[in-house]
């Protein structure tokens, strides 16, 4: 834990939040704070800054907080994912929040099995802690938006604008001709939205449809992935190429 | 699984080869093959080709091996890993196996905990079964060769010029000028060998070690990962930094 998130109705109007729980048994046991200690402290989706430890008593923790630097932007990158078998959705919420998502959005596709979706898996109550612990491995405080399509087509043809409007977009496919950092280099918005499809692939009928919503097709060599294995590898590769370009561009300036 | 790796004393002299346990259930419950059907097959590393199932009786599933493509070239990055807590090495075996790895050390580190190498985690009856997982996985043959070092100081002095030979070398670092796929694109040689710290880091005196044994240190971005979502995310920039490079060689000849 890299940064201690609290909810916003957990600070006083003095500054102050007592914990209890995991975050209290985490900051006594492993990070093994006094009165006088500080930790870096953030609010879910808002400013971040230092907290200062005034006591530890019965197992809580309490922090004065200071949040001077403001909430940091929604991370650049989206994710359509056809949702994947529970067991590997679970390992992979903290993962996602942790290298840094805007919005998950969890659609059906022909093979999705159709009972994933009665599973806890997708509920707030499964995924909101996790995404947390993500967050506060990664310093930061921005929960990413998480919705739920069972409608594919719908969802592609009259949701999509408006869920992640102007982002470009990538379909991670073997047919396509280059790789992912390849593609992400050459757009131009500012967010990109990147889809990952079921174990067995999207079908020809879905990748049509993506094709025909500007999803551009981009390899990712010849190596068939898990899908939580390829979403982390997707993700990484479209913040690293994203980073990159900005800096080219700063160079320029 | 994706393909089904055999052992090289399962195939018979006349190409066949009966499953048990794990495989037989998947071929059957999963896959649900009859006579007739065929898989995918290799030899671990060995060679890959066609399997026709011949027999399914009494949950054995006997295939009839064609294998006709040669052994895969092993993949070109290395790992160099400062030996993680036992269950994140756990979740990231059979990830390491499917992004393609040639090697994998395992090193101690200032801040790897003693009672890790203690783990069985380490030993060869836990990580072979989730290697052979990840190349099933992936449709690779090449088993990753696993190795631990309790001397880090004499692993990097002495003995990775014969362990890893002619590779470049970078060190995921947060001071890194630049980003590791920008790093990777710019080495000439063929094999890259990547070094991952513990989580609290390494060492001023290991990083210095490090960079004077020729490794570049290369940033990944401003968010803190676990280890095992930095692995995967190294991994994939480093593959997809040599792909692109080889795309690009091949476009110019």
């Amino acid at each position: 834990m890299n940064l201690v998130l609290l909810e916003p109705d957990e600070l006083d109007a003095d500054g102050t939040a007592t914990l209890t729980g995991g975050r209290a048994i985490h900051l006594l046991k492993v990070l093994r704070v006094d009165p006088g200690s500080t930790v870096r402290v953030g609010v879910v989706d808002g400013p971040s800054g230092v907290g200062e430890v005034v006591s530890t008593v019965d197992g809580k923790v309490t922090l004065q907080c200071r949040l001077e630097q403001p909430a940091a932007e929604r991370p650049e990158v989206d994710l359509l994912l056809a949702l994947p078998r529970p067991k590997v959705l679970k390992r992979l919420w903290a993962q996602l929040a942790a290298l840094g998502v805007g919005r998950i959005l969890l659609t059906n596709a022909a093979r999705v099995e159709r009972d994933y979706f009665a599973t806890h898996v997708i509920e707030p109550s499964t995924w909101r802690p996790l995404l947390l612990e993500g967050l506060q491995q990664a310093r930061d405080t921005r929960l990413p938006e998480v919705t739920v399509h069972r409608r594919f087509r719908l969802l592609v043809e009259d949701e999509l604008d408006e869920l992640v409007g102007d982002a470009d977009r990538v379909v991670a496919h073997p047919a396509g001709d280059d790789g992912v950092a390849r593609v992400v280099s050459g757009f131009s918005r500012r967010r990109v939205l990147l889809a990952v499809g079921p174990e067995g692939g999207w079908t020809p009928f879905e990748l049509a449809l993506l094709e025909r919503h500007r999803f551009v097709a981009a390899a990712m060599g010849p190596r068939t992935l898990r899908t939580d294995t390829a979403c982390i590898a997707l993700l990484s590769l479209a913040h690293d190429a994203l980073r990159t370009r900005q800096a080219g561009t700063g160079s320029r300036l």
